[in-house]
């Protein structure tokens, strides 16, 4: 039995409370873990307004935790107390299904996210399934690393699915929370990275973050001059874009894909797709594997997110932030 | 110098009328065949229209040929006069950009279509590069074969590219011309294939090309009885359907593939794709070695295109019937 001190909001869209709740026994594969820092994701405000229409209220968002291991469950044995751990979107899968048996857990049709067993990490502790609780590498910084565990892994995961070579030439739209850890892995990945971005502003970052090129994500002439160039487009944008101007800057067999939920597709010339063998796609969180393969990759090529840090007392104004401004970076919480 | 009767429309959508042209000399490396069979391909029909405003008149259809060689320049050294061979959409390519030299030519940007080489196949004698004119199997029908030449290699190629697997559950939308040909090259493949038809009398056929299990096309209810079932779907339909209906009855990891042209995508859900990893994409006609592939496949597994032959005087009521009836099969001209 353990008492949680969390924020929640009661209905949809409704302002982070202080909230308790009793957390119950610890159940044999389950690890509690004392959050230290907590990012806030997009997917945490679709969560809030309820957009998936799956939300349960009191409800607590965060599902970018680091933290260390308060106390585990008589059967775990992937972490010990003490040790410091992350998790992310994925809080438990069924690990009988076709997918969790084949090294796919994250695609489980029964996956429950951390934020629904029943409460997320914007709180002082959070319980996951043992399998879904990360080991951390010592040499990342935990607030740094923290939106590595959704936002990044997402990224991440994006360039193994799709099978991204060292020597692609790449793009990537949108250089925000998801954006700027995109252009990192993928320029340490040796790839020649071009990033498409409405703030002009950005150019500077995108540089320094690896890119060799910049544009401006609506620049039609811009995107026309690329025709034929790009191996993989990698968008992190919430917003309708010319994608058939995108689809034309891939070279024959390139992939247009999507990290993160985006508005319906409309008007896809089939004609495009065909000519060039083009495929179109997205995917979902990574499995645990490919989370800590990131993680050793973050470290050998010194690689963390670009966060601003504010407490957890002012979650309401860091959200007001994340809604309305476009930080260049992510938003972590200090628990 | 050589005299060929072929027939050509004069304008968009014109009926087609007898029309020689002297074809020059043969250059080195061309071969010029004698046309005894040429089907009749959706994209004639667009040509003819100029749908996709480069079609240049008079023009020739027809690039489904099956022939023998009657001449071949002083560098031919793929085939010999007498020799029984095919031609399909593409009469030439470059030859020296990545894709010519990497295995895939049939992505060559400079690709020229044998319609436009300058014409096409509908005519006594029709020629092409070396490279795309192939040899055919004894084994075959030259009736039937011919539409393999391009509808065949259109789907043929789609299953190689997108790497079905003979244990696959698969989907084909649409049993004409190419969905005939998809549904017989994928149960020989060893696929469990399901059919998606809005003719309901084709269930009788669709069995007997090998099909498992038969739908409406448009039935959602059906589909999604089917939800995370299907690892590969292959449309051949040239209408909008309910696509998110069979995003969702892809299994994790399935493609969605389109044969052929087909109109612009409309609604694509990102959240479907994100959640099952599924992809969207198309692929044109083969290349000259996976034509090849799909010759010896055919010979192996009996597999020809249903067809009914009509004389090259009646083209344009053949044409008619192509465009207002629903053929079963193919429609090849005897020259």
């Amino acid at each position: 039995m353990t008492t949680i001190h969390a924020y929640a909001a009661h209905k949809p869209g409704g302002l982070l409370e202080p909230f308790t709740y009793e957390a119950g026994e610890l159940g044999p594969e389950e690890v509690e873990v004392n959050v230290e820092y907590c990012g806030i994701c997009h997917s945490d405000l679709s969560m809030l307004n309820n957009d998936w229409e799956i939300t349960e209220y009191p409800f607590v968002p965060g599902h970018e935790v680091i933290g260390t291991v308060a106390a585990i469950g008589s059967k775990v044995a992937t972490v010990k107390p003490g040790q410091r751990v992350g998790i992310g979107w994925i809080g438990e899968t069924c690990g009988t299904c076709q997918y969790c048996r084949t090294g796919d857990p994250n695609l489980c049709s029964s996956a429950t996210p951390v934020v629904m067993r029943p409460h997320g990490g914007f709180a002082n502790q959070v319980r996951a399934h043992q399998n879904w609780v990360i080991p951390i590498p010592a040499a990342l910084a935990s607030e740094g690393v923290s939106p590595l565990l959704c936002g990044g892994a997402t990224v991440f995961n994006a360039i193994v699915q799709c099978g991204v070579k060292s020597t692609d030439h790449v793009g990537v739209i949108g250089l925000g929370g998801l954006g700027h850890m995109a252009v990192a892995f993928l320029a340490a990945w040796g790839c020649e990275v071009t990033v498409f971005s409405s703030s002009s502003h950005k150019a500077s970052q995108a540089k320094a973050l690896g890119a060799a090129h910049f544009f401006d994500s609506r620049d039609s002439a811009a995107l026309a001059n690329l025709a034929d160039s790009l191996d993989f487009i990698l968008s992190t944008v919430n917003v309708n874009l010319p994608w058939n101007d995108y689809l034309a800057a891939l070279s024959k067999k390139g992939r247009l894909h999507f990290a993160g939920v985006a508005p319906p597709l409309n008007d896809i010339s089939v004609f495009e797709l065909l000519m060039g063998q083009k495929t179109l796609g997205s995917s979902p969180d990574a499995n645990p594997f490919t989370i800590t393969q990131m993680l050793g990759f973050a470290c050998q090529h010194h690689i963390q997110a670009d966060v601003e840090v504010w407490p957890i007392a002012q979650v309401n104004a860091a959200i007001t932030k994340l809604k309305t401004e476009k930080p260049a970076g992510r938003i972590v919480l200090a628990l």
